[in-house]
């Protein structure tokens, strides 16, 4: 029977021949830092963050870094913000603390409501970012929205060009380190949707396709994608190509998301031969057996790019658990390649998460992380279990904690233990 | 890229070549019923028990059957049972309860703390049988290691021969359906044991383990084996046969758990030979990445027969949520073959579970057994999906609940519903 060093299979290098060299790498300081929490060399972070295959993000409030990418441990994304039925910021910041204490590397402000009149989104964000201090990330097209629907008067979506631009930029300079924007959704992709419509269940997804079907015109973002890239690079923001077509159950790997796939995967190049770090993001509902082929997939779309899904959740029958589906499609697909989770809460299909439902969101999440993680080999995670292992099960203190479940009378640890003398071979 | 159909291997016909024909089958009603509800022909299930690869569980009072196997869905059992520390039945019962409405197909009463002075153990069993309506185990080493015990008046642990076939048939008399008895542990299994040892997890095979270290007998259930399948068969009780050197999280996969697979294995030919139907437990931690091959040795070494699991949990770093982690590893178990999943609850390492607990034990192991036999390609399981995901996700009706977490003004569901006039598509 093999051993466990033998099932794992080595981290395999990551393909360097066509390093995309326009990428930043931090300060030597950062860098060794990361690395060295990471349990890799610097020059292997380097390397993979110079062709795209990691990403480095920073909270600038707080200058604490995240490496996210298949060559380091999966990190955790929790979501908070405000909506048209919780308007309340001060709630928000309860949670994105309550999210970072319980283990989250980034969080996303997906607020929706603002502050000054519903319209303020940089307030809130730059707040969260310094309540937070990991790296916060944003959605703007949803200020994009509100912005137009209270210029309009209208509950139609209209979103302007260069009002885009303008919220990216003030998103950006408040402390926004990376964006999910649906630049993926453009008018070849949506053609395919037409097709063979079925439910979006991405909110900013459905917004931009909203806009296109109601004004027969262009996704701002897919249009203006190089004055985009520019306002990142200016605040080195990392891009998370968003994934608009997502589906609910029904419809989990259709032809529409596979053409936006590939569109994001042409936009992650141009993004990245900007100099703008890219990470992509993939669908929700995938059932078990399909993850390793819907991963495979969107990393050989994407060059293998930094992989943020949103679940994954394998089964749909068990609303108001969907912390624990998500928990066990994530741990799947971090076996198969994908290094960035967004939390799912017991609250996802119900209602917005409170307090405990963000943390046992997040933990959920870092257990489908940590044992994704050590199926694959990574270093970190390994030694982290081997330390768990190494205190033992044989420390009596330990053990009197575990006693009501068997009895104090029946407990095999203690008896073990009280037993050592009696026997005539070396226990442990 | 394959559909999910493609992916999905058919369910693999059973290798009917050596038919063990003692084993009995229900009567046809029974056997249609069950067949019925697991979508199989009753002449599948018929030679799927006759093989010893399925059993047919029954709680006499109830008269309710459970099929238990790789060929229908996965179950699920809950532990409930006194303790020295909480010795109150009525919490038992409740928890029962409690498991039973929560979806457990079975329950295993784990007393070990009796009626009557501790010591009548058949009237809880027979109390949790008619409570739970579900077939219902036991581990019966617990009651013959507490009545010697109180008889010698010692903690230390002498089991009785007789003694411990007389309690198996009270208990059986009681109305257990099935019985975890740690016969893979004998002399042999524990010199292995021995030459390396470490903490036993187990409660059963730990009190059987000092029985034979301090006394140097045999295990009674494996040296008068005969004499317990006699009993077994009078009852039509499934012998279980359990895995009593499990190791905590240190030794996922030591020389001694093999050994004590062998002697399972071998132990459930005997039993099957004897017309005793065989379930046969395995361990509790196991990495995540070792998971196939140690249920594909398990399964050789026992011909396939009902494979039992406690977890498997992959990783020892989240204790408090245990559920999680079992939830996990259970599903890649019962992707490569486990059928019966024990429940980990919250409380696992920790304290008894409480009644929220044992729900949320249930649950979780539910869902590691849907996601596992939809991934396996379960017809049943995948039925189930099929009907949930045909709901479809654009009811406005639905939408209303979903509301809150993105704003009642940005519901993508709802949005898109009232589009569907203003955009010239054929929406679902």
């Amino acid at each position: 029977m093999s051993t466990l060093q033998e099932v794992l299979e080595p981290v395999s290098d990551a393909d360097f021949s066509s390093p995309v060299s326009t990428l930043r790498v931090p300060s030597n300081v950062v860098l060794e830092s990361l690395a060295h929490e990471e349990g890799v060399t610097s020059a292997q972070l380097r390397e993979h963050v110079l062709c795209g295959k990691a990403v480095l993000l920073r909270n600038p409030h707080s200058e604490k870094w995240t490496a996210i990418g298949s060559l380091v441990t999966t990190k955790v994304n929790a979501n908070v913000g405000t909506s048209a039925d919780c308007p309340n910021y001060d709630q928000v910041f309860k949670k994105a603390r309550i999210a970072v204490e319980a283990g989250a590397h980034t969080l996303m402000d997906l607020s929706t409501i603002g502050f000054e009149n519903a319209l303020d989104f940089a307030r809130g964000i730059r707040s969260v970012s310094e309540v937070a201090g990991v790296p916060v990330g944003t959605v703007p097209v949803y200020e994009v929205a509100r912005h137009g629907m209270i210029r309009t008067e209208s509950t139609r979506v209209v979103l302007d060009d260069d009002e885009a631009l303008e919220i990216v930029e003030r998103q950006a300079e408040a402390g926004a380190s990376y964006m999910a924007i649906h630049a993926g959704l453009n008018r070849r992709s949506l053609e395919v949707w037409r097709r063979k419509p079925r439910s979006i269940v991405s909110k900013g997804g459905y917004i931009t396709a909203e806009h296109m079907l109601t004004t027969g015109k262009e996704n701002p973002f897919y249009e203006r994608f190089d004055d985009l890239l520019a306002i990142l690079k200016k605040y080195d923001v990392c891009l998370n190509v968003g994934s608009a077509l997502r589906s609910g159950a029904t419809r989990f790997n259709d032809e529409a998301q596979r053409a936006e796939i590939r569109e994001a995967g042409e936009l992650a190049r141009r993004a990245n031969a900007a100099g703008v770090k890219t990470t992509v993001e993939g669908p929700g509902h995938v059932p078990m057996a399909m993850i390793p082929e819907i991963v495979k997939y969107q990393q050989e779309m994407t060059d293998g790019r930094p992989f943020f899904i949103l679940g994954f959740l394998p089964t749909d029958c068990f609303t108001g658990w969907d912390h624990i589906v998500s928990a066990i499609g994530a741990t799947e697909a971090v076996r198969h390649g994908v290094s960035w989770l967004c939390y799912i809460t017991p609250a996802e299909h119900k209602r917005m998460p409170n307090d405990k439902d963000v943390k046992e969101g997040v933990i959920a999440a870092r257990i489908a992380a940590h044992i994704g993680d050590c199926a694959r080999g990574n270093s970190v995670a390994l030694a982290r279990e081997e330390a768990r292992n190494d205190k033992g099960c044989l420390d009596p203190n330990a053990a009197k904690q575990f006693c009501s479940i068997c009895g104090q009378d029946f407990c095999p640890i203690q008896r073990l233990h009280d037993l050592k003398e009696n026997i005539d071979v070396a226990l442990p």
